[in-house]
């Protein structure tokens, strides 16, 4: 079998190209510019499957990867990776600390160490750019004096800077969650340890919808790993909601609970069921397992079949 | 076709003889002594079907109608009849309201006309039997002066009783519904005016298990039409529900509430779908049609195939 | 102080009889013929308190207790009290199991011995009378040979006569339970091990108010021991709710509870605050303790009158 | 009295300017880098007030001005205001939309015309600055033929550009909403059109506690206008929920339900009651006006004084 081709969250070092390497996949990666590239590559052929940042402790959802998710018809999510955040900061060659005069960045990275810097480099002035190992390339490039980029490890490596400091994030416990996305295809088999990722979009003219949507899930007993708010993009206060809910869509609650979603939304977009990064096994809550709902399925229709 | 041999709760001339009467088919009507007997002689073949009390505005369940039929596995409703209450006071011959020493009643016609007895007839003894035609039969056949049968009219006639006065219940709304019997058979077809009858046990150590019992019809927009509480003749505070819900067996909405019931109920007894005697057509709230259901299936199973 | 005049469900000799002496305190019984004239009695003075059945574990509620408290609004119930059931067979003077020709006890004591008699005296008509007292009373009066009445052991040896059988119930768990009423007053103080009885009627017009009403209590952590049905009296179909809830009137969670009972339902009979017979105490949910919605009073307040 | 010291999100120019300019106030703007700098001014008595956005109906909640307000102890919102969201695309002098070669704006405001963009400039390179003010300045300054900002029309004229498009956003019907912040003080008072914003910090090992949350204000008839998630910036999937109450401090359900949130979660920030900017008057639910609640109040407390 040749190697897949990846697309990924590019250029070349950053985060997602990292993450994309502990899948231990042989992969043939492909950088892209952003987001929205790098799932239309996948959508088009360019590339079989894409790794993007979908989730991050800090900054919360990555909206640009929500945003073309859920509005994608042809598109699912296979897999999920995470990756502790870490990052450092790196000069074009030795500077002290006291005469690094700019600081180039992803606004996310940007975010992530605001408090460190704050405290070191009180009144840096920190460009934007698009994203942590563009900012290491930029630093590379430029050979004014005392500017210094916030990247992940490996982009400053990769670009032969200097680590000044190691371990700036704010807080050490970040971790970053990146999806595989393929075009539509058949999830990957039930594990036990599943999560399935879901955009709900309630009918715009009934309160009290989302209490609706999550008691499909509560009354089946289904957890919600993530909830996220989106704006539909038309009024203010008009919201879709983005699940990542405990289960496969082979278990039969989460069947349930979808057919219940599908009755009272306007919109449920499926996309995908895949095995849970971390591994942990869903809660299985008393009356919930398959074989519960294979029972009362059987009595029903015995039930139905009565004189027939 | 034979008549069909109906078992009724007797003797001749009772409310449940009426009501037989009114259902307008062909019957061959055999009285029994109590509802455990008449229910009994469906169960065995010596009757076809039979019509018993089950509710009564005033005095609430028939409780020997609510618990046999509770624990029946062989029998099922498969209509409903209601008839408005009216007793009369009659007695062996012409006699003064004010001669009258001794009233005898059922105990549930004792209960509707407690009102007018307290006021014209304060102080007379009430003595129970088994049924108001009963009462007047006792009456009739017996010679002290003074006695009075509280029953309905028809009861009165067939004694050959005078009636001292009529319409003597204290609720002129008052009325008592009767339900078909039937050994288990296929429900008649739905009608959109339908009624599914069920008893539902809890699991014993389960508190809050009736507001769960409640979701499983409320979330599918299903209306409860009657909810009794019944012992389980277990131990003090252990009860199971019957219930009258709007839909038939066949309805997709009755069939998911069935099956949620099915998996969080230590038991479901399912006694029947039959028309409602009111004709009153149900509510079908929004996303809970068949055609809703039927869309949702086709739905999922489309995205369960995929790829496949 | 003067022993307390407690009116009861007599004649002497009843369960209700026997319930009033557990009871432990100097009293003073008056028995009465009736559960109304038993509660008029505490109404109208004649007595200072009254024991009344309230619930039976086989036949459930004593739906005279339950509607005439229901429309009380002059009596709150001040204590509970429970008692095992257990009955004999007694005929006057000896006589053989298979010479027994007629039985004769109260409606409620026939449902608890039915399958006893059908085994042991199939066959053998059973005439109903007030009370089990009232038949022990009625056998040993009757010179008629062969009648034996179903009763408690106390109406048994009250009355002479001679015990065929004993323990004849058919559920040996089976008990009843009966409540002190008073003219209304203060409850007794909280225990920690309390009992709340509501009478609650919906709105006619409002379905899914059952599951609101439910709502109230679970949503702030308070489990209901026992809930019933009543008819209110006038439709078909038409109930308000007899329940008992865990806590007392002083209760923070219990006040919240009420006041929100008193917002969605037509009415709100509050029926009394008292100890529960078993002592178990009552599980306080985090969140629901007295000191947690002090807690949040205070917030509350400091927040309203901020800027003031 | 002297005119309002205000500091907004700047530079001059932006749309949080011209938002603040249409409060109709006699204001003394004063502009802030960020809405981190704007919010400390208002926390510092550098100014008395600030405008920041919070809401935008294409990119959804404004993340800076949620976790720095959601993180504020010491800072309330007293007022809002919304404004169409409407770009153009400007030049330093007249130039050919052929003749584009790099567009200079702000990331929010890309996001916004990222459609246009994609049929009338496509291929051309997007740079990313603080505001499109900035973006405005930055065009101005720079002598660098084929530059073109998109930003407000207020900015093209404060920098003297000409505007070559028009109305360029995507969605013609998308607003900004921007709040008001002020030092804790006691809200205005209540209009009957009025919102609050909270910010919920859920228990973290209490799955289906957001069903919990949305139970207090379902539960008095509360609607919410807006909902977001936001990371509690510890682990990936620890959630705090951001969200605007139809009705003020001041209303009894509003105060009862804020009672139910501080008991059930690990921790309740208030932000403030204040007038719609639309004037929306709240829904009062049967059961939920104020009077409600104090006819309640008064109810309970003459239960709990019964006897005293």
């Amino acid at each position: 079998m040749p190697p897949i081709t990846y697309g990924y969250l590019g250029p070349e070092a950053t985060f997602t190209h990292q993450a994309l390497l502990s899948l231990g996949e042989i992969v043939d990666p492909v950088p892209f510019p952003d987001v929205l590239a790098t799932i239309d590559a996948v959508r088009s052929g360019v590339v079989d499957a894409a790794l993007v940042p979908i989730e991050n402790s800090v900054e919360g959802g990555v909206s640009a990867t929500l945003d073309h998710l859920a509005a994608a018809q042809d598109l699912v999510i296979t897999g999920e990776v995470t990756l502790p955040v870490a990052f450092v900061l790196a000069t074009r060659g030795e500077v002290a600390l006291t005469a690094v005069r700019a600081i180039v960045t992803h606004p996310m990275a940007d975010a992530q160490v605001r408090g460190w810097l704050s405290v070191n480099l009180p009144g840096v002035p920190v460009t934007h750019v698009g994203s942590t190992a563009g900012a290491a390339e930029a630093v590379a490039s430029d050979e004014t004096p005392g500017r210094a980029a916030v990247c992940a490890r490996i982009a400053a490596e990769t670009n032969g800077l200097t680590i000044l400091a190691d371990g700036i994030a704010d807080n050490e416990q970040a971790e970053t969650r990146f999806v595989v996305i393929t075009r539509t295809t058949a999830p990957p088999a039930p594990t036990g340890a599943d999560k399935t990722t879901l955009v709900l979009f309630q009918h715009a003219d009934h309160s009290g919808a989302l209490l609706e949507i999550l008691d499909q899930f509560a009354s089946r007993g289904i957890n919600l790993t993530r909830i996220e708010s989106r704006p539909t993009k038309t009024t203010l206060g008009s919201y879709c909601f983005s699940v990542d809910a405990e289960g496969h869509l082979a278990d039969a609650r989460m069947g349930e609970a979808l057919l219940g979603l599908r009755r009272i939304c306007k919109e449920v977009r499926y996309l995908g069921s895949y095995p849970r990064a971390d591994g942990v096994a869903n809660e299985v809550r008393v009356g919930t397992a398959n074989a519960d709902f294979a029972e009362a399925e059987a009595w029903l229709a015995a039930l139905r079949g009565l004189g027939a």
